[in-house]
């Protein structure tokens, strides 16, 4: 009896636990946009592992939590702050595997010109996530803009392939 | 005593399963857009139900998973990915009703083109669903470009009559 | 023993109030795009509190419910519907700080004109919420354009601080 309660309890702490750790990626990634639209270079840094890796397209690899951080500093991302700029993530699909989590889904950077805002870049991003002791963190982050090459499509279709007969949740 | 903890349990396990499927419902969504952009026809289609049908403004309704699923090998949809596109949705708003629930909100497509993307389609969406033995399906899928008719104003508005003085949640 | 397992009942109970307090505060911010568009005033105005405030740049603050309803009547937002336009929130940053809460993000309003729809509007946002016993309300929201200028900065990296050095999520 006590340990069927038990039991009860147990599965109810993991399913609680799933659902902890989804809302803590969602917001992690719901950190990025207002860090590095508001120059925060060390919350930016800081969503990353020590070691964390982050690859854009066209430019070498970023690695570190400083490297990062330091993203902010650059010259184009400065020219977009300046003319008024959003780094707007989408809800993203999310695999969870334990203490490692892989969340696939798009970034748009909208930038402020005349009477409206461009929309400068739409990519398909996948975030390879840790559980830490401080928390989810991203190990690595692949960004690769929308402009009809093959590696962005297979970016976002990556980690679709094993649910394409399974639960979509 | 047992009974008092009998209960208390169940309305947490009822909480929980709540949570679930609202997080079930943004996955599924987070999941439609990397599908099509990635042709991954059977995902898309596998995330409706078996009669499943989708219904998008200027086009027949698709029904079933296959048609639906094909729906990448559009002409028009063959161009976007070509020249770069995202598909991206909104956080919706939900509505659970047991075995049912509905999803409203907006989808963009967005469309690269010189230096920049072109936002080509904006729309009011509405996903009726279904609990399955699968999870969370899409039993129909109403979706209207925002153009200024009357439509898609009352797909939006729909769902929310019923919370008006009521919950926000 | 059974004081233990109160103990991690109540423990439960806690972790999942903290979740529906996020889930909730989602769904509120997804109610607003929804009404706005649909011109549902009661609903706008009901996701603030009675006295709650609406804080737009460019604009005397609207103040209670039926001031923030009516906002739907404005000429520039009729103006926008009637063209065909969508208000999309992005998935927020949410501190909770018990039964107070700050959420922060992106808003951005797509407008048709012709074969797309331009980004008319990409605003910094910040909601800040009361549990009431109706659930959770807007007690004060601030939209700043992001057009360049500091305050829309302050806005999104004002929560930040706290979490630089701490937990992502």
């Amino acid at each position: 009896m006590s340990k069927s309660m038990d039991e009860r309890m147990a599965f109810l702490e993991d399913r609680i636990a799933g659902l902890e750790d989804r809302m803590a990626i969602y917001q992690l990634l719901a950190t990025y946009g207002p860090a590095v639209d508001s120059l925060s270079a060390p919350t930016v840094g800081g969503l990353w592992t020590k070691e964390g890796i982050y690859d854009a397209d066209g430019k070498t690899p970023y690695v570190g939590n400083e490297q990062i951080g330091n993203l902010v500093q650059g010259d184009l991302h400065q020219s977009f702050v300046q003319q008024g700029c959003g780094h707007v993530m989408s809800m993203p699909h999310i695999v969870l595997d334990g203490d490692t989590a892989v969340a696939t889904g798009y970034s748009r950077v909208y930038v402020h010109s005349g009477d409206n805002w461009h929309v400068k870049r739409v990519s398909a991003n996948r975030w390879e996530l840790d559980r830490t002791a401080d928390g989810w963190r991203v190990v690595r982050r692949l960004n690769r803009v929308l402009n009809g090459s093959e590696e962005p499509r297979r970016i976002l279709g990556r980690e679709l392939e094993s649910e394409a007969s399974g639960d979509g949740a």
